[in-house]
């Protein structure tokens, strides 16, 4: 039933392109969801791109436009004029998809669309999506919606939802407004169809219903929606008038783009790069974090050369070096990565300092254990006692103070509304790194007595 | 609208408990969202919890009960007896919600319960949900459906439509199957309202649908899903009969919870873990990863310890050795992010060879530039020029080695039906610290001339 893109089924689609009539190859592809031919689409290139998508009717080739990838997309509309912009996407696509992408061109282009959407109470409605502020309620809202007055009667109703139907594809809810446009509540279509049609709205609507404002973030309307199990919510402004409706199907895009982007964070990629991306956005998304390594590394270089005489005198303090850094490297990812789900997932509670107090706990138990392990192997493998003692003790308290400072970094991030995604990435890696060795000299500088 | 739990609120309803009445604070409660009474009930001691759901309405219970953490469900459960979970649970919940509660039960437990479950069919059912696998579309789906033959005619269909959606709170779509209840297709309800009510449902269904089996993997119901925007997604079983059906509201939980395993794993955390849970578990989860790579460091000291003499020689050797471990880990875990997201989100595309060809000219050029960087500011810090060239080339080297590491590791992890994601965790960072110094020494070897 589902269409899975295999590099075989596009080296064969490629040949056939090749050889044969782009309208074989768009029969071949007629059977396909748009979100298929998109995924094919963006493997092509852009002149067979073009060519595909003019043998497409108007309706389908919107909707494989609004599945291709936003480069793609760029290059598309680029080569297309306003006016067939304005002509594919307006009518054919709901008023959140169409302002996305009339978003993405460049302002020039945007004018030229604008002036050729004909119905000027939709170009009016697209354009004032477009003024919201990037990842909030008002930016992911489609303003397609079943509204109905609390002084209607069942009847007017109907027939005015009758009405309103033809230009929304999908009912998703029905919401009920005073005279002013203030949402009051939703309408469930079940009380609709079994009361009396001359009573009045007013009387038969559920008035307890959760809405989000248009400059929400994003992220939260996504933990309501899903906290609440909701599929579509409503989008009020600061006066609590009806906007719009967000669907749970946009809200999954979020989440999903979110949990992708604090991944990469926690390993060190910074813009948001897939693995199909081209060779310089990869490489520009890695650089920065390789070099705050290796400038954490010259630090680390300078702590340890601060205590050549120790080496130079006990080459095998050399020897741990590494375990002990990426001891305290682990520890902190491992702390931070708690905090950081609890903050992005809004289940954090309790203070800071119950959090603080939990880590050194956590910290002593794995501490003593992995302390307890180490001296034991290093005994074992026939390092001096007096080196065993060095690094066991150096790596209980390493262990201590990563947990502790891997709690604290991200919390102090989040206070000055920093991503604390942040801090589990290479960030604090390299802290960790720094201090786990200092503390390592400075109690071998105690246990060998320099 | 939306309610946020607070330490405020929690200390405040906590005093409350110590001296008022039980009444009193439910009445607080009352306008809350059972997902918002959870999670205060989730912080509350277990009397505590017991005497407030006592409080509530059958319904009500049930719908708190649901969303309650699953360590606080199970003390719940276990103090309630088998006829009470029957009666709370079956009729007041959806199936899937009911079978995953009554699944989480110890077999005695769960035999109490089936005994009391009055309506036999609805315990038959319950029981082939709980025979599942874990973590498959059977598991995940609800049978509450409407489902029409096709043989009917429109009349029918809407008379026995009406006595269907009686049992099923929210009708998310009807399905047409035959005599076989073999799944066909679906219907809009547009399409029912506006024909002859003396039309074939036959002559009106839509025969495209998508579907998947009992046996498909959630994680794979999730992609396919959000790929297509489906609200929500018939399941069937190998022979095409309608089993249930998946709302788009549990696949958002899937893909919430497999988003924080793919980070907590990357982050050497091996159960699914919350900041809120509890010490030993938390300990516990994180011990695996940081014995992982204690024994990794043991490994990388006798690496360093079969060059003592060439660190004894040059102590500055030393130096650099936290820099080149760290930066291996780092280029290693990077590389292995993106194939590890490609391959969750199903857009890995392209064969091996060429991901290993890209992640090589990432590598080159970001090699280069780090390269470039360390010998600059190495000679800059007044470092022997030979140690400078040392550094640099070895930082080189490990860069491209970690690079086409980090790309081939979860690739081969992947193969054998091992989870890539633990691949980023200290596992990578862990193998690339110890190649890193054996390249750094070798290099060391060749500039020094030992």
């Amino acid at each position: 039933m589902s269409f899975k893109l295999t590099s075989k089924y596009l080296e064969e689609l490629k040949d056939k392109l090749e050889v044969g009539s782009v309208v074989d190859v768009v029969e071949n592809l007629q059977e396909l969801h748009p979100a298929d031919v998109a995924e094919i689409l963006d493997e092509l290139k852009i002149n067979n791109v073009q060519s595909i998508l003019a043998e497409y009717r108007e309706e389908e080739r919107a909707d494989i436009l609004v599945e291709l990838d936003e480069d793609v997309r760029a290059k598309v509309l680029d080569e297309t004029t306003g006016k067939d912009i304005a002509e594919t996407l307006v009518d054919n696509l709901e008023s959140d998809d169409a302002a996305d992408i009339i978003g993405e061109l460049d302002e020039q282009k945007k004018r030229e669309v604008f002036t050729h959407i004909e119905d000027r109470e939709q170009a009016q409605e697209i354009a004032s999506l477009l003024t919201h502020a990037e990842d909030t309620a008002g930016a992911l809202m489609a303003t397609e919606l079943i509204q109905v007055n609390e002084n209607w009667m069942v009847l007017t109703c109907v027939k005015e939802m009758r009405k309103q139907a033809e230009d929304v594809d999908k009912v998703h809810a029905v919401y009920v407004v005073d005279d002013e446009g203030i949402l009051l509540g939703s309408l469930s279509l079940k009380k609709l169809l079994t009361t009396s049609t001359k009573t009045p709205i007013r009387d038969i609507y559920e008035k307890k219903i959760q809405s989000v404002k248009t400059t929400t973030p994003d992220e939260e309307v996504a933990i309501l929606m899903s906290k609440y199990d909701l599929f579509v919510i409503p989008v009020v402004d600061d006066l609590g008038a009806l906007c719009g409706r967000i669907t749970l199907d946009d809200v999954v895009d979020i989440i999903r783009e979110e949990a992708d982007r604090d991944y990469q964070l926690a390993s060190g990629i910074t813009e948001d790069v897939e693995a199909a991306d081209k060779l310089i956005p990869q490489t520009r998304a890695r650089l920065p974090w390789l070099v705050i390594g290796l400038f954490g590394g010259l630090i680390a270089a300078t702590v340890i050369s601060t205590n050549e005489n120790k080496i130079a005198f006990i080459p095998q303090l050399a020897f741990f070096m590494p375990l002990i850094a990426a001891m305290g490297g682990n520890v902190g990812v491992q702390s931070s990565a708690i905090i950081v789900q609890a903050l992005a997932n809004q289940t954090f509670s309790g203070t800071i300092l119950d959090k603080l107090v939990k880590e050194l706990l956590i910290g002593l138990i794995n501490g003593l254990i992995c302390s307890t392990i180490l001296f034991g192997a290093s005994n074992l493998l026939g390092y001096s006692s007096k080196l065993a003692t060095t690094v066991s003790i150096a790596l209980f308290c390493v262990i201590i103070f990563a947990s502790l400072f891997g709690t604290f970094i991200p919390l102090v991030l989040n206070r000055f509304k920093i991503d604390p995604a942040v801090a589990t990435g290479p960030f604090i890696t390299t802290i960790n790194d720094i201090l786990g060795l200092s503390i390592y000299f400075y109690i071998g500088k105690i246990v060998f007595g320099f």
